[in-house]
């Protein structure tokens, strides 16, 4: 049994991570921290989990988060970088799913996040965990840090033909639709029902924070700088996100062949038929990304198609595929749900 | 393995039976039949389920339907009471998600479903599968009636009080709320989305159809006739049921402790602390129903608060439910997923 | 011209308010103000309301409120009894959105709200607003206690029972759901779309502030006690309350009958045709209450079905249908819109 | 007064001119004909209109539309250019929503509806009734072709960029969302509130039947041909469309003050001030297009926002423009409403 210890459970990839930990059956959950909320048994504040999950919530300082094997930080940007670096040198395995890890550029960063980095060392240690491009070096990471929700729909739905260097890379565009619980579970007006049901609209068009991470990862899969405009938008509905890409093409190809090549044997990558609009409910509660492929009229732009469910293969999900590559159990174990539609 | 065909697949109850029973670890599926859709693999229609479950609808002629242990109907009504016997006949074991066999006065049931019943000698035999209230009868059943959703949620909310007779049974009230999704996959006008979103609307008043299964069934528990009033709504979710139930003390008890000891070892009935407020989410995919016993102002009147999700404990998970009693395998098998929340 | 101001004009009543006055053909407003949020212009905080409302968010003490024939109240409980008495003094008519005046015993009041009531004397002289029960009071008013959204539904449903005496008066039930909007704009988790969407529940069944207020409007129709259970439930829309009301029968009469003659020549209560089921986008954006008048299976219960959107009819268009017969305008000036459907 | 009928008025375009027009002060309406529910009150299957319209749906060949001195056809495609022929030579004006006559290629249209053009005289006759590039044209047209919802909103946004010759015309993309009601008030599978809620996509990747009218458009304002991808997506709310349009810059220029000066003095486009979101509810109900103008980090990609409601602007409301432009009242009469909002 995998010992696992949760630092701030309670958002909502909190308690996904719960959800899909209490039903792994590798893993034997110690401890879940949370400054505001220790004492608290886990099954009031989310009574999804009554009888199944007998934890309560405890100050960080006294959790004896350094008896497990690895530790989750499902906490806000700038908490991991402060708490992980001591449970790492005591041997503790450590899954970010913030992003204080994520970009290596330190001065980028702290550009974008407005914060001073608390241990650009471990940034340098640290490994991106998008298992389908970094799945060697996650098996021996002692510090794996978790991919964004927007990076993860993105980065998949690019990667075959940034990797072939098919399209033009400087003329990328990704146009990223978020369900609402991709702004966490967090007290804030614009998050409220009644703004945010029957409404829909585009936000941070100026620069988001995942811009540099998508940047990052994509022009490390090209060898070479690569340019995207991304726009991220809110629309009413819990979970999922939809991404649509653009990209011109420089050569040409069989792109449904190329994708379905790129993802053959992963688990969690499905490249769906010629013709197919993938929706977000078909990924929900799954911990799946699918994929489309578009060549409209046969001219010179493709359309991809990538959803995913931001709050398991965008957060949660990918975690835990992420730690049963760390630990060597079957990388589907405990992910292997269906998707709930509808 | 118990081997398992569906008759009528492609109606909501049908693919969440198929989400149940592709991840149920003691099933082989080996049939689903669709007239309509004969030749289209499930998952074509089903994207939620490609690469976990390579089935395609077949015509229910050619469908070797007699070779499985048993058959779920997960048809309109109606359809059952025709295709059920033969296979009844032959040795399979049947379980009907449709009302035709809940009803056991045949006059009643031609009279609300406005139709003439096929087979009234098997509704006399049909066993009745509300496995809190019918479990020993279900493990020998032939065919089972799986109980409708509002039936469900109301019975299970009333039947500590109907069986301990504390509460006035000529003045019980059931105010019922359900998502859309109750009301089938059917391409109707008032079940689409510019109709059913942002809305909220009382229907049937003057009579719904599970009406005479929630008499009978109370009537069955308290030995006695049961009058009540049913007021159905639609509410703007998908899943979900939540009954409001009011009734009149007649008799002072410690009503929380009445209903935690009638269902105490029943892995899929939560009673929740005094003072709570179960929400529709708490139970979303999940075949468990929550309950909450509330007494306002100490005065004479109990409120119950009863919620399942209606494609679940209200259809699909109950009927999952009914053939593990059935077959002898722990009743919780293959129904422990997790509630999905948020 | 009547001259307006309005005090707290940044939540839901407040902008809705807004809407209906900056169309009101008789209206001039003067001032809006708002601690919080002062020197921000209104249609920044409103973009629906630009080029259309050109007026800044003034400070309460600045603002010269002083200067206005009326000024609305949208502020939290327990602000108007603070401020409008100076108001009133300088011959200012006031019309308070919030509950401050609704409850004539005090102590009753102090108890439900939870604070010391800071001007008794004006809850003495405040009128409750409830149109079609209190028109000519409403007249001459000089302080306007505008109803709840609940009690607005619930009492209009009720009343020509209650006053023709005809139902038990002990046994009344009141099984209301609400939109979201009824929460206010505030920013609180349980508000949240993730948090609110695609979920049904019921709160405060112990006890909900509105409680009391509507015994006090029945038990005056009455003309004596009245007795009620009341359980409010939240409902995944935006506007909206669906009342579902149950009372048992005690003296025989043509009810549809009873209802229309109540309700004859009221520009704002419709009494929609026998076996009718009002949906709440029936009235979405529009100042108008339907109801609907069910005995299922002629029995002795009598359902009623009563809608409003909680921010019209529930608030601030009856708020303005106040203003206008204080004023001597016809009363559905500037009520007169449509309702938005789908 | 203008003399106004209807033909097919039982959609969601129907119902909202219906809305628009019975608050109109200078519209009667004489007729409004549906041939599967001639003898029906609109009323009935409209309550929101009860009190307030008092007309019943006529069939449409005993409809005095002759009398008539404009009609509006609210009809599937292809109803139109059968029906519209014979009132335009007895001196009806026309406003068609469909989009029988917006095609100026006959083989083009035919093509992409797949049927054969019954009049492709008045196609060649008729006017394109987007006000703000059509204005003049508007004013004395016999038939005006209204325009499609999507092309509305992108047309609006694209056109001072298309007209001033700023930006790559080959490579424009148009990521258009629409709420459900686009897709009309027909009883279909995918429209279903169980299908659509809580979930989004994209469709007709391959080809929508209004890129070949925004190309028409765009190409018109652009004086050659233009190029355009456009991907449609369905996001679960009733009304709205928010099309996020991206164009890559040739020449630079202050691109805020373009869109600013080209729609100075419209009443309906209102540009946003630098860094502005537009939401789909800040024009629901109203007629309004909304636009912002983003450059994200000064770089090469214009990134234009622009939002209608689908039902007004986008259909029903840009067609009671069309009318006033027409008979010469007042563009606004009749369109004054605000927002709906929250």
């Amino acid at each position: 049994m995998i010992k696992v210890g949760i630092v701030g459970g309670t958002g909502y990839t909190g308690v996904e991570l719960l959800r899909l930990l209490a039903q792994h059956p590798q893993v034997q959950l110690l401890a879940i921290t949370s400054r505001g909320d220790a004492g608290t048994a886990v099954s009031k504040m989310f009574p999804s989990l009554r009888h199944r999950l007998d934890l309560s919530f405890e100050d960080p300082a006294s959790a004896s988060l350094k008896n497990c094997d690895v530790v989750f930080f499902a906490t806000p940007n700038g908490i991991a970088m402060e708490q992980a670096p001591p449970l790492l040198e005591a041997g503790v395995r450590v899954i970010d799913l913030a992003a204080d890890f994520r970009i290596k550029d330190i001065a980028c960063w702290e550009q974008w996040y407005g914060m001073r980095h608390a241990s650009p060392d471990w940034v340098a240690k640290a490994v991106y965990g998008l298992p389908e491009h970094d799945r060697t070096a996650i098996r021996n990471a002692r510090l794996v840090a978790n991919p964004g929700c927007y990076p993860t729909a993105v980065q998949l739905g690019f990667m075959p033909l940034v990797e072939a260097g098919l399209v033009n890379l400087e003329q990328l565009i990704a146009d990223a639709k978020s369900g609402v619980s991709g702004a966490g579970r967090k007290a804030e007006i614009p998050a409220l029902f009644s703004e945010a049901a029957d409404n829909f609209k585009a936000y941070a068009v100026a620069g988001h924070r995942h811009l540099p991470e998508i940047r990052q990862g994509l022009s490390t899969m090209a060898g070479h700088p690569v340019d995207l405009t991304f726009v991220p938008h809110l629309t009413p509905m819990i979970r999922g996100i939809h991404a649509t890409l653009y990209a011109r093409i420089e050569r040409d190809a069989d792109f449904q062949q190329l994708f379905e090549e790129r993802y053959v044997g992963e688990p969690f990558v499905d490249i769906l038929p010629p013709g197919s609009h993938p929706d977000t409910r078909s990924v929900r509660a799954a911990n799946v990304c699918r994929i489309a492929v578009h060549r409209p009229q046969d001219g010179n732009v493709l359309v991809i198609l990538s959803v995913i469910d931001n709050l398991v293969k965008g957060a949660a999900g990918q975690a835990v595929q992420n730690m049963n590559i760390m630990f060597g159990v079957p990388e589907t174990e405990g992910l292997w749900q269906l998707a709930v539609l509808p």
